[in-house]
C-alpha cells in the first residue's frame, strides 16, 4: 500500500519503499563542521536511521564490565546526514514518526556520575527487558516511554556528542518521541543531521546518568523551513511547544528560559512585556529534562492551545 | 442527601450540615507554636475554610495601586485549626475536596522579584476573569487549574507563611488541588493548620511572583496518622504520589529531593541502593513546582502503578 503523506513523498511503511536507510555502521561522538556525510538527501526526505546504544554496544556486544569501557564510544550519533539546501540560518524540521527498539537493554552506575555523584559506590550495569509497552528491570514493572537522548546538528566548533546546546545535541528530554516535531538551528552547510542514544524509559532528570539504554531505528522526515531559526531547540508535541535551554548551571537554564518564553509570549500575543511575565506565570511550565549531562536541560513549556502555530514561538526564541 | 463518606461522618454537601465552617476573619501571616487556634476539631472533621486572596484584598477592597500594598499582609492563612491528639511525630492528612473561587482576581508584577527580578521595571497588577473552567486576561484565555498556594502546619520557629518548607507553607505546588492528599509532619501539639494563597491558574515556575490569585473556600477533611510523619510534605494525586522539598538553591532542592526518592524507593521495593537509582532514573521525574519564593520548591513524581500504597513511601521519605 502506498501512501501519500503530509510529506509530499511516496513511501511504504511495510516494503519500506521510499525510504532511505541509514545503518549503524557510520557513527560519530561530536558534532563539528568538518565530519564526512554519510549520504546527501533532499528535503522532505524519510528516512529509517538505525543506531547502536549509548556505550556503542560495548556492554552487549563484547561482554566488558562496566570499568572496562572504552569511554571515548560513549554516545554513538549516527550520521551525519547531509541536507541538501541546508545552510546556516535555516531551521532543520526533524518529525519523528516512529522509534523501534531492542527489546533488551542496560542501565549503569558510576562512581562521581549521575545526580548523587558522591553516592555511587559501585559501576554496576543492571538489564532492563522491554515487553510490549512495559519494562521489567528487577522483577519491577515500569511504563516504556521510548524516546530520542542524543538529536542534533553540526556545531561551528567541535562539540561532543555527550553535551546538550543550541544545535540539539544529548538533549535527554522525553518528549523527543514518536509523533513530535523538533526544530534545530542549523549552523552549518548541510546540517550535518545524527541522532543516537535511544532510551525505553527515561525519567525527567535521567537522575542515575542513563535510562533503559538500547539499540533501534528511527523513522523520520527531514524537513527545511528557511531563513529562519530559533535560538534553541524547539520541540511541538501534540499539546505543546517547548523550548530547551541547556547551560552548565541549572537556575541560569531556568532564567534563560523563562526570560526566552516570555520574550516569545510578548511578541506571539501583542501584549506588552509586564502582561507576559503574567500570562507566563500561569499558563506557561518551567520543565526538567535532565541534570546529570554537563550541561543541564530545562524546558519551558507552552500550551498549544495558547499558540497553535508553532512558528508564532518559534521565530522569536 | 446524606452522604456517608469514606471519612465516616455524615455530611451533606448541600446543606453544608455536618460541615465546620472557617470564615476569613481570623488569619496569621507566620506559622509558628503560640498561635491561638479559632477552632479545635477532633480528628476526621469536614471543614470548609474561607481564604482572603494573596494580598489580604487591599487591592480589590481598598483600590490601592501596587506600590501601596502593605507588605506585612501578603499570604494569609486561614485558621489555625487545632486538631485534637495531633502531637509532634504524626502526619496530619489533608484530603482536598472541593475549591471554590471568586470569579476575579489579580496578578501583579514588582520590581525585583519572580524568576526575571532584574527585568520588571514596573508595579503592576493585571485583572484575570474567571469563566466556567478557563481565565481570561487581556483577551487571552487560558485554561483554570485551581489550586491552594499556602498550606501548612505551625513550625517550633516562626515561619513566615510566604515561606515554604518541611511545613509546608507557601508551597506553591500546582497538584495541591482538588481530589489530592497532603501529609504533612506534625510539629507542635494539635498541628495548627492553616491556608490560603488560592490560584486559579499557576505554571509550574509561578514566573512572575503570581498566578491569578483569589479569594475563595476549600472543602476538606482533616485527618491523623499517629506515630509517623514523613521528612518533607508528600502528595497523593490520581495517579502520582509527589515529595516537595524546598531549599534557597534549586539544585539542592533537586539534590535532596532526588536522593530523598532513591531511599525510599530503594526501602519500600528492596531493591538494594544502586539499583534503587536506576529504577529511579526510568521511572522518577524531577519537577519544578516555583522558583521564586525565599525557598524554591522541587517535587519528585513516582508513578502510583509502581508504589500503590502512599505510606510505602511517605514512611521512608
Amino acid at each position: 500500500m502506498i501512501k501519500r503523506g503530509q510529506i509530499g513523498r511516496c513511501f511504504d511503511l511495510n516494503t519500506r519503499e521510499g525510504i532511505i536507510r541509514v545503518d549503524s555502521s557510520r557513527v560519530f561522538y561530536a558534532f563539528s563542521p568538518d565530519l564526512e556525510p554519510v549520504i546527501k538527501v533532499p528535503p522532505r526526505s524519510i528516512l529509517e536511521i538505525e543506531t547502536n546504544d549509548c556505550y556503542s554496544n560495548q556492554l552487549v556486544d563484547t561482554g566488558l564490565f562496566v570499568t572496562q569501557i572504552d569511554w571515548s564510544r560513549i554516545n554513538p550519533a549516527t550520521g551525519p546526514v547531509y541536507v541538501e539546501g541546508a545552510e546556516p540560518g535555516d531551521t532543520l524540521v526533524v518529525k519523528i514518526l516512529k522509534i523501534e527498539t531492542a527489546d533488551e537493554g542496560l542501565l549503569i552506575t558510576v562512581p562521581g556520575t549521575g545526580a548523587l555523584p558522591d553516592l555511587v559506590r559501585e559501576a554496576r550495569a543492571g538489564r532492563c527487558y522491554v515487553v510490549g509497552d512495559k519494562v521489567v528491570f528487577r522483577g519491577k514493572v515500569v511504563e516504556a516511554r521510548k524516546m530520542i537522548g542524543v538529536i542534533g546538528v553540526a556545531t561551528r566548533e567541535r562539540t561532543s556528542t555527550g553535551v546538550p546546546g543550541r544545535h540539539g545535541g544529548n538533549l535527554d528530554t522525553r518528549h523527543v518521541t514518536e509523533g513530535s516535531t523538533l526544530y534545530l538551528p542549523v549552523e552549518v552547510e548541510g546540517a550535518l543531521f545524527g541522532l543516537g542514544d535511544l532510551h525505553v524509559a527515561m525519567g525527567d532528570g535521567e537522575v542515575c546518568v542513563t535510562g533503559c539504554e538500547v539499540g533501534g531505528k528511527v523513522l523520520l522526515v527531514l524537513d527545511l523551513i528557511k531563513n529562519a531559526a530559533p535560538k534553541w531547540p524547539v520541540l511541538e508535541t501534540e499539546d505543546s511547544i517547548y523550548v530547551l535551554v541547556s547551560h552548565e548551571d541549572l537556575s541560569k537554564a531556568v532564567t534563560e528560559a523563562v526570560e526566552i518564553g516570555v520574550k516569545a509570549i510578548s511578541r506571539a500575543t501583542g501584549l506588552d512585556w509586564h502582561e507576559a511575565y503574567m500570562l507566563a506565570s500561569m499558563a506557561m511550565d518551567v520543565e526538567i529534562s535532565q541534570v546529570v549531562d554537563p550541561r543541564k536541560t530545562v524546558r519551558i513549556r507552552l500550551p498549544k492551545y495558547l499558540f497553535p502555530h508553532v512558528t508564532d514561538i518559534m521565530k522569536f526564541t
